[in-house]
This record gives structure tokens, sequence and C-alpha cells, in this order.
């Protein structure tokens, strides 16, 4: 049971984007345009590092959420999500990807943990400045949402098809559109 | 000196607003709701959970910043500011403050960290579902802007005075405007 009164049944961050509109708008423009926005990682990479540092963090809503909007914009599905939350080492991502996700772990666990090493091995494989900044403040701002998310103790629902559900549609029509639509059952 | 090449010579945040203007709006857009926009909590209250906070992760640029921020907003200026840093519990700061302040340290270690007796802790001494919620989403935001600041290796000037000129203009003026100026060169 979440530590507050909601005003709805939304579970996860939904319940907490509806209950305090003002800071909702900001969030999800934030991760509309690190998520979604131009940039040379795709959606689907970028959900994957956000899945990834959720899971680091062990927020289940947010990692079933992020775990499946990457699955659906990946053409490795949510094997490939596995594979790379199970060992990032051995997984059948890109060095430059896996070298990303390595700076992404250190991000997680606090800003002093990335070393000039871990930015140099992203940079050998071929990550831009801009890449590697985005890839910094996507990690960072999972701490961020994992924390409001369970902070505050909201459900996050067992079910897997409804987060299949909601990454179809945000897939198709991003945060931004999917925080201005009326309440839904799916995830 | 940055991980990352920056294009202005600003320190801390400000060099990272600079270089990616499309994460900073909605950023700035965050922090000016959350920090200053309408609330029960005075912006030197919750300027102060953001020193607070930042204090915890170690992050100079941050603490120092915020720090400042709150004290020129608090009637106890640095030397409450200090206070709550050094020990929360003897601090002169009501006693829903301290409650909440022992929710955002709760937020800083991890969303599962926060427990319900914390939340019940800061319902008895008065706070509101909204401050608790606000609360937790300060603790979880610096837990993100203190990753993101260090964890891109930003510069922290030491002089003090630096800080204390930018928290002038930001309690007069705000983040979002400051955000749209010219760079300058105080912290």
């Amino acid at each position: 049971m979440p530590h507050i009164t909601l005003n709805s049944d939304e579970p996860g961050i939904r319940g907490l984007f509806r209950f305090r509109p003002e800071t909702a708008l900001p969030l999800n423009e934030l991760v509309e345009v690190l998520l979604r926005g131009p940039s040379t990682l795709s959606p689907g990479e970028r959900e994957l590092i956000a899945a990834y540092v959720s899971g680091l963090n062990e927020c289940k809503y947010c990692c079933s959420s992020h775990s499946a909007y990457a699955a659906v914009q990946l053409p490795g599905g949510m094997d490939l999500v596995n594979q790379v939350r199970g060992d990032v080492v051995s997984a059948p991502v890109s060095a430059k990807l896996k070298a990303l996700l390595r700076v992404a772990a250190a991000v997680q666990q606090g800003g002093l943990k990335v070393t000039e090493q871990d930015v140099a091995a992203a940079r050998a494989e071929g990550a831009t400045d801009t890449e590697i900044h985005d890839t910094v403040l996507i990690a960072a701002a999972f701490c961020m949402f994992n924390r409001y998310v369970d902070g505050l103790a909201t459900i996050a629902p067992d079910d897997p098809d409804l987060y299949t559900a909601r990454a179809q549609r945000i897939a198709a029509d991003g945060y931004l559109a999917l925080l201005a639509q009326a309440p839904r059952q799916d995830a």
C-alpha cells in the first residue's frame, strides 16, 4: 500500500503523476527528451540503460516498465533485455553499449564512483561526449525515479502483459502524450 | 577536469546545462516547481532538504550551492544549515522538519529503505501527504543531480562567496530565469 493516499488506483509512478501534476510535467518532459529525443543512441538502447539501472536499484515497477519498453524497441526483444540484466559482459550488445552500461552501473553506485578509466573505455569503443553525458544522466535520472516510486511504496503489478501493453503505447506515442490521457487499467 | 569536453567554463551543473540545453530545461522546470512552487514548506526548508541530501551524497558543488540557497532564505542562515547537516536531532528546526529530513535520509539510501515508521513519524508531527510526497521527490531528485554533477566530474569552486552570490540571484529570480541568462563568473 502506498505511504500516502493517492487520488487514483494507477500503479507505480503513474499514481504519483496523477497526485502531483505540477511535478509530473517536467519529469515526463525529461524522459521524453532523454529517452526518445534526437540521439545517436536508439530509444531501445536508452530504455535498456534505464531498465538496467532500475534493476540494480531493485525497483520492480520501473525495471518491469523499462524492460518492456526496451524489449518492444530492440530486435532482440525481452531475451536480450534479460541477458543484459543478467550479465552485461556476455550479452550480445555492441562493445560501446557494454562500456556505457559499465558507466551507468558506476553512476548507480554514486557519482564519485565513475572513473576516468570507465569513461576512457567508453570513448575507446566510439562513444561520443554526448553519448557519455546522456548515459550518465539516464542512470542518474533512474536513481531518482526508482527512489520516487519505491520511497512512496507504490504498487507494482505482477502481470507482464500490463507492462507490454503500455510499452506499445509508449513506443507509439511517447511519454508526454500518455501523461495527457485519462487513466487506464494497463500498467 | 570534467570527463567530457564542455562548451563553457561554468562550474558544476551549470556547465552541463550549457552543454545540453534540451535536458537543462525540464531539469530546471523540475527544481523551480519542486523547490520554489506553491507549498506549505518554505523555499528555505526545501533547499535545506536538498542541501542535506547533497551532503549525504558528498556532492560538493550541489551541497555548497543549496546550502547557500537555504541560508539566504532561512532566518537561521548558514549556522542553521551547518547544524542540520551536522546533526539533525539536535538542530533547532521543527519536529516536523526533523521527521521529513529522516525520510529524506532514507530515500538517499534507497527507495526501499523508507519505512512505514518513517512516514508515520512525519505524519505524527503534522506532515501532510503532499509534504511527504515532495520530501521524497526532493531527496530522490538530488540523488539524480548529485550523480549527474559528480558522474561527469564537473568542477566545484572553493570560494563560498561565489555560491552566496548565486544564492541571492536564485532567491530573487528563480532557476528558470537564471538558466535563460548568459554565462557569468559566479558559481
